[in-house]
């Protein structure tokens, strides 16, 4: 089943399925393991909420569903969905979409 | 009798009633168990306030009663109505609403 | 003696009396003793500013006297008059109103 | 000699001159001595500055000389006129105006 | 030589040379000496910035060249001209101007 | 390959590639070994976001791709992709282009 | 050769090489040496930056090549370039013009 149809995130924020480490090796982007910085880290969208609210307006998010990113590990809330881990952040702290 | 019915909440604030661990276990989201993190919770909104005051006009909320809701555990104000726990917090510390 | 009349609070400022513990039993809503938060606490709004300025116009403020409210302890600065303790807090630290 | 006309505040910030003790007993309104907490303090305005420049104009301030009020400890600084002490505050820091 | 001409402050900010102790008895404004506050001080503005720039425009500065003032200390940055000690603030750390 | 067509960065990030040792030598700019400092280093421009969005338009960047660049170190985050070391940053964190 | 040419500043930065002891004491200004003090230091304006942009607009930079300026010491990035200290610093971190 789609998880990503059980959420709404609100305002600019999405859900991300942070990806296996079998799945990362694939699309050959690896995050290195520093001891004294938060580490970004990579997954797959799977929720995006309507956007910001300014004057008055929705601002269309920048990412869609199935988007692969880079994410900071810091900001985001860490849930859990039929046993999967999900992350719900703000798109601020999304890095960078990595394309294929 | 109706919880709600005996608070408004102020500016853009909501209450929600946690949901209790059998509840949570029915919508099929955990919240994991983190040491080093706040954790989100699961809640039902029970009232909603007018919403944020911008430039004159009252921003409406997103949220409504009824809504199941994941919100983060640091930013609320718990109280306790009729022996009950609810929640008083702002709608930007709500993550998501969880769709049925 | 009206003690609200004794003070006019300024911007966006109120003037509440805590209820006795008495008080608060009848109204239903009892603030749990929780150890690591700061707990709101209930009280009766005795004085109310004028309103914050924006761009030149006063906010009217959403609260009147007479309301019972919940309010976040941390926010405030406690006075005494005639031997009654009064908090002077900003309106965006009333977390809702308590209603009837 | 009228202290206050020696001094010429800035912005938004007013120069208070506190009560002694015996005026703040006539006043009827005292600080309670808490030991966590900045406690306010209670004088009479004595100097008031032009008000914060906000857009090209001066935001006319809300309080005049003579007005008895409650002020924020913390924020003001302490000089000394002719013996006398006198504190220079922002307007933002004055609590509420003391009705007489 | 007039040590003002040596130096022109940018954005908002004044230079001041500091009162001596004999001058600051004339003026008849002391300075209490309280351990645990940042202590203003006294001093003579000997230049004086173009104003801060807003929506394009420079904000005409509220002091001129000889005015007498009580600055903030913790703000200003103290430099040396001439083996004479002059202090570099923002106008925003000076408190009031001591009228003669 | 061309790494930086793996990345679109988002809003207002840049992908950076350090400069390796050799690489800096030839650019003849050396950053000192300071020990109470975070240091900037230097990078070539791999990829560019679309800019910040400011009232419904993107900020056009003034970085673009092959620019080498002074970055401040503390602000980045530091991914791997293909073995190579790349940083995803911030415009406001480059400080300044090396001309050739 | 002209170290300046090699960069062009972001934003609102300019870059400052430092005097060296001697030429400090031709100018006439010297910096104290305070203990509890981020000192302000002296130096020549070397390359200067476009300027902020405000609005769609850039924001003309007040400095230009070859001002003598005060900076303080704290905000600013030290780089190396041909053996040469050069400090990369924003015009909001320089404190005045020494005027000759």
């Amino acid at each position: 089943m789609d998880l990503g149809k059980k959420l709404l995130p609100l305002e600019d924020r999405v859900a991300i399925m942070p990806l296996t480490q079998e799945e990362k090796t694939v699309s050959g982007i690896i995050i290195p393991d520093t001891a004294n910085k938060e580490k970004p880290n990579e997954g797959k969208i799977i929720a995006v909420g309507p956007g910001k609210l300014v004057d008055g307006n929705r601002v269309p998010p920048e990412l869609k569903i199935n988007d692969t990113v880079l994410y900071s590990k810091y900001a985001g809330d860490p849930i859990e969905i039929d046993n999967e881990e999900v992350i719900i952040i703000s798109q601020d702290s999304v890095l960078a979409i990595i394309k294929k």
